[in-house]
C-alpha cells in the first residue's frame, strides 16, 4: 500500500486573518488561482484588506456550503499564528471544519486549537509536518510517466510551472497529477509531500512515495525544490531528483537574477547548461532515459523585445523549447514533453 | 556561540550486553580501538561473548574509577534494546552515569531508563537525535582547513579512512580534529552531528555546525556518509559536502564491490574517475579551491600481488597516491593533503 501523504478534504474555506496585503497572502491567491474550484469561500477579520474573490463566509455559512477545511491563506510575518485570529479558527474548528496551516508554529501545539478540534471531531493539519513511516528509497523503477522542474535557484518559478504544464496537459485530455513538494503546493493540490521537512536519510524514499506506480500514460508532474548548487538547500533537490525518477526534466530561471536569492556577493547564479547537465547527470543515477525537454523562465524585468531576444537566444543555444510561462505560455513545453516521450 | 552538537563525556564503560557474536559488536570495537585512551572499561552480561580487551567492571567499579558514561557498544538485530539489559542500565544510571545509545529505539522513550537517570541525575543520550536549533546553511566561508572523505558508495571506509588520516595528521604534531557525521563516529570521538538524521532543509547548515571557524593551521578532517550516486542516500552526501566546504576530498572505495550495496541488481557501481569528478564539482559550490588528493580502497579481497597492481594502476590513471588504509597506511595520503593545501 502506498504511503499516506499530507492530504486536504475540499471544498475550502480561505482564512485571511487580517492580513493588510496582497505580498502575505500568496497562498491564498495560490489557492484562490490554481484550485479555484475547491474554493467554497473566504473568511476575512477585522482590517483585512485582501480578496480572494470567492464569497464572504461566516461559520455558520461554511458549515451550510458543505465546507471541509478551512485553509490558512497568509504567512504572517515570523511565521507565528497571531492570537487574534485564534477565536475564529476555534469556532470553525468546533464546527467540525479541518484546520490547515503550512506556518512555521504548528497548530497543533496550540492547546486551544487542540480542544476546540476535539470538540468538533475536526482534524488540525500542520502541512510542513511530513507523514509518518516514510521509507528509505528504494531506487526502484516505477510505471508511469514523471517530468520534474528543476531550479537555478530557489524562487524562480517550479512551482508555477509545474502547475502550468499540469493544467496544459489536462487541458489536452493527457492523463496527469500535479505532485506538490511545498507547502503552498500541497495547499493547491490538497495533498502532497513537504519534502524540505523530512529526515535527511529519507528524502529519496519520500519522493517515492509521493509519485507511486500508476498507469503507463499517466504523467506525474513534479513540484521541484531548491538547486542542485544551493548552499543550503541541494541535498532536498538531489534526493528529489532521485526519488522521482523523472523521464523528463523542464530547467527553471529567472531572467532577471545574477546572484542566488538571499546569499548575495559570494554565490553568483548559475550557468543553465550546467545546471541542466548536472541536473541530468543526477536523474539518470534512477532513470538513465531522462531528457531535458525545455526551459521556462520569468522574464517579467524585460519589455516584449528583450523578452523575445532573451528567449530566442537561448533557444539558439539549448535546442529545445524556452518560454515565459506566465508571458507566453507552456504549450512547448508539453509539445516537446510529449514529442521526446512519446 | 556555535551550536552545540552531540557530546559524550569520558571515561567510558563499554556496555555489551549478551552479544554473542563480534559482528554486533562493531561499535564498541571502534571505540576500543580508536578511543582507546577514553575507555575506563567494559560491563558484558551473562552470555557475552566478545571481549573489548578493557577491565571488566560492575557498577559499583565503574564509579569508583570515575566512569562518566556507559556506552552501548552493541547493535542487537532489529535496533531494539533487549529487556534484558534494562535492570543493569538502569542501575548505571541510578549511580549518576550517564548512557549513550545509538539504536533505533530511543533511550529516552524507555520509561524505566528515564527515571532510573532522574534519580542519578545522568543524562541519556540518543546520538541519532540531532541537537535542537540547527540553522539553514549560510554557505559563509569559515576559516582553518577541511578535508571530506566522499565515496563510490555507503560501507566503503569513509570512516575508517578519516580516523586513520586523523591520526596520522596528530602522530606528525598537526593541529586536527576528527569531525563524526554518523553514530560509531560520534562514539569514538566523543561529539559530532548525526547528519542523515537532521531534517532535510538543514544538512548544510548541520554540516557547517560540525566544523566551525577554527585556527589557520587547523585541520577537521571529517567522516563522509553515503555517495552522490546512492539512489537513497546521496541528498545526505551532496548537502555535507556543501556545508564542509572542504579544501580537500579523499575518495573511499572498496575494490570488490561491483554493485552498489543492498541494490543489486540495479546499480552497477560507479567509475571512481566519475565520482571524483562530481564530488569536486559539488565541493566548489561552497569552496572553489577543493582538490582531490588521494584515493583510499578497501583490497581485503585481494591478495597482496593483486593488492599492488590495483593500486599501481589506480594511481596511473589517477595521478594521486592510491593507498590501502590499513594494508598499507594513509602516510601518502596526510603527505599529499599537506603538500597540496600547504
Amino acid at each position: 500500500m502506498p504511503l499516506t501523504t499530507v492530504s486536504l478534504d475540499p471544498p475550502y474555506l480561505l482564512f485571511m486573518g487580517d492580513v493588510g496585503d496582497d505580498g502575505h497572502a500568496k497562498t491564498g491567491h495560490g489557492i484562490a488561482d490554481w484550485a479555484s474550484e475547491k474554493c467554497a469561500g473566504q473568511m476575512r477579520l477585522a482590517g483585512c484588506r485582501v480578496d480572494m474573490g470567492v464569497p464572504e463566509m461566516t461559520v455558520e455559512e461554511a458549515c451550510a456550503a458543505g465546507v471541509r477545511t478551512a485553509i490558512v491563506g497568509v504567512a504572517p510575518t515570523g511565521g507565528q499564528l497571531p492570537a487574534a485570529w485564534l477565536p475564529s479558527l476555534s469556532d470553525l474548528a468546533r464546527a467540525g471544519i479541518h484546520i490547515a496551516s503550512g506556518l512555521h508554529s504548528k497548530l497543533s501545539a496550540i492547546p486551544e486549537l487542540v480542544e476546540a478540534a476535539a470538540v468538533g471531531g475536526a482534524r488540525l493539519i500542520d502541512v510542513r509536518v511530513p507523514p509518518a513511516g516514510i521509507p528509505v528509497g528504494s531506487g526502484r523503477r516505477r510505471s508511469g510517466r514523471r517530468v520534474l522542474t528543476v531550479g537555478t535557484d530557489c524562487a524562480v518559478g517550479k512551482k508555477y510551472t509545474a502547475l502550468a504544464l499540469h493544467r496544459e496537459l489536462r487541458r489536452r485530455r493527457i492523463n496527469a497529477t500535479f505532485r506538490a513538494t511545498g507547502q503552498t503546493g500541497i495547499m493547491i493540490a490538497g495533498q502532497g509531500m513537504p519534502i524540505d521537512a523530512v529526515v535527511a536519510d529519507f528524502i529519496a524514499g519520500a519522493a517515492e512515495a509521493l509519485s507511486p506506480d500508476n498507469a503507463d500514460d499517466h504523467w506525474d508532474v513534479i513540484e521541484g525544490q531548491g538547486s542542485l548548487m544551493h548552499p543550503s538547500y541541494a541535498g532536498v533537490t538531489l534526493g528529489l531528483i532521485h526519488g522521482s525518477q523523472p523521464d523528463a526534466i523542464v530547467l527553471c530561471h529567472d531572467a532577471g537574477r545574477t546572484e542566488i536569492l538571499g546569499y548575495e556577493g559570494n554565490f553568483p547564479m548559475p550557468e543553465i547548461g550546467e545546471v541542466i547537465a548536472q541536473a541530468l547527470t543526477a536523474a539518470r543515477v534512477t532513470n538513465p532515459d531522462c531528457v531535458c525537454v525545455g526551459i521556462s523562465v520569468n522574464t517579467s524585468r524585460l519589455d516584449a523585445d528583450a523578452r523575445n531576444g532573451y528567449l530566442r537566444n537561448l533557444e539558439d543555444e539549448h535546442e529545445i523549447p524556452c518560454v515565459d510561462p506566465i508571458a507566453i505560455g507552456v504549450g512547448r513545453l508539453a509539445d516537446a514533453l510529449l514529442e521526446s516521450i512519446g
